[in-house]
């Protein structure tokens, strides 16, 4: 099966909705093989027949049907990308009908409401707790933990950095960042600039075999980068975390997404936005 | 119109498709609030009872039913969750059949593709590409311009550092930062550092009033949040991009997601993982 279809994502505007929706449903698919691309910004009539003379280009190029992704508020617009020759699944189409039925109105049908700057107050917010977390990554200031709604601790190179900016940047959650170092791994107890903020604390692990790869990429034979300090290190900290009942997880196979959410799930945050 | 109705979204995994689904299709009825709520990893029957009673104690306390996006792979478990008494739209459920059909073949029914980290070699590029835009913030380094897909050229606070995280993060683009200093902008030319690099390069600017208010949140009655250093500075960068041919956008009020597909279309910048 080695048939490679075109997906085209098409939006009236970023394309994330559509193409996040299409690559979910493109992963049930695993022997096929995907040329996934993006038209965003499809805005107007005009631009929805250019679109459509692309997917007919493609469909005559290759010989294959392509399969279409869209997420179009309005009905003319979307009445136009109908007429290509693919596959044409509309998430706004097969969804609004039954919510208008539930909630009783009609919808609004402007575009660009998600993903887009709605709502200033919230996307400064956004832009406050990535800042925050890049002021404070690598435990630079301690001061500001007060205003953290979780501290991350691990041994470097866990994934301490992508998670905060991960939570602050989807979520608007001020995620601060602890490296544990030498010394709070011999204590093996909660770090003394940590002492009061024991609710916000949250542990990262990983397979010491794995910290060891991703350490001598970086520092290729040190000491740092050791199977035996990884070890240690990896060692200490879960003991750090059991003693102190931190709750942590095992970073080795999971994905950013997967551990920001079981953060979020495991220490009851709130969302600042969706 | 107050009736505040609860909105789950419930997945097998982190729930963000569901959560960028529904939220896109909730944006359309902007008369109504609602009370959003993510129930992830519900990948068991027992867990999918769970639900279904926490969707129901919600209908019975508030008097509303509540709407489910649901992003569920296993008919098992839909069907359980199916049983609530909330409105439930699953995606699944919609569109792998025509999916199906059209790949004439069975899907995988496998759980947790999306969001997860399927691809150990597609994951480290993410983050190398997070640990190249950390590094190369506020061009502290301006050697490993060599490496970059894109390099951001702005006055400071114009949106160049979230911009490069978020191209990072979700497209394993490799974005450097470049900071118009004073001197750039008398000069009104491309910087030295950046000369052979003149392809790369992408212009942000933004309204001289916002760029005061957010720098004077920063620095409070500096002469670099003052009313005229902002008009000067966006004045001279725009001049700048206008002579030197280079590509450039207003991010006033436009989000970071927008100002990513933005740069993304205009560069023709190819995306490393969906």
């Amino acid at each position: 099966m080695s048939e490679k279809r075109t997906v085209f994502f098409i939006s009236d505007r970023t394309g994330i909705t559509a193409e996040t929706l299409g690559h979910s449903l493109l992963t049930q698919f695993d022997s096929f093989e995907f040329n996934q691309k993006t038209i965003p910004f499809i805005n107007s009539v005009d631009k929805a027949r250019q679109a459509v003379e692309a997917i007919d280009r493609e469909a005559s190029q290759s010989g294959r049907r392509p399969i279409i992704f869209s997420t179009t508020v309005s009905d003319e617009i979307r009445d136009v990308l109908r007429t290509s020759g693919g596959l044409f699944l509309d998430f706004f189409d097969t969804f609004i009908g039954p919510l208008e039925q539930e909630l009783k109105v009609r919808s609004s049908h402007t575009s660009g409401r998600a993903h887009g700057m709605t709502d200033r107050a919230g996307y400064q917010i956004r832009i406050d707790a990535m800042n925050y977390a890049l002021s404070h990554d690598d435990g630079i200031t301690t001061r500001s933990f007060e205003r953290a709604d979780v501290i991350l601790m691990a041994p470097s190179r866990c994934g301490k950095t992508p998670t905060c900016l991960y939570l602050a940047m989807h979520h608007g959650i001020f995620a601060a960042n602890y490296p544990l170092t030498d010394e709070d791994l011999e204590r093996a107890r909660v770090p003394e600039p940590l002492v009061r903020h024991e609710r916000k604390l949250y542990g990262l692990t990983i397979d010491p075999e794995r910290l060891h790869q991703v350490r001598s990429e970086r520092r290729p034979a040190s000491r740092y980068a050791s199977p035996a300090q990884c070890g240690y290190e990896v060692r200490q900290s879960e003991a750090l975390y059991r003693r102190e009942a931190i709750p942590y997880t095992d970073t080795t196979s999971i994905s950013v997404e997967e551990i920001a959410t079981l953060i979020i799930q495991e220490k009851g945050l709130q969302r600042r936005f969706f």
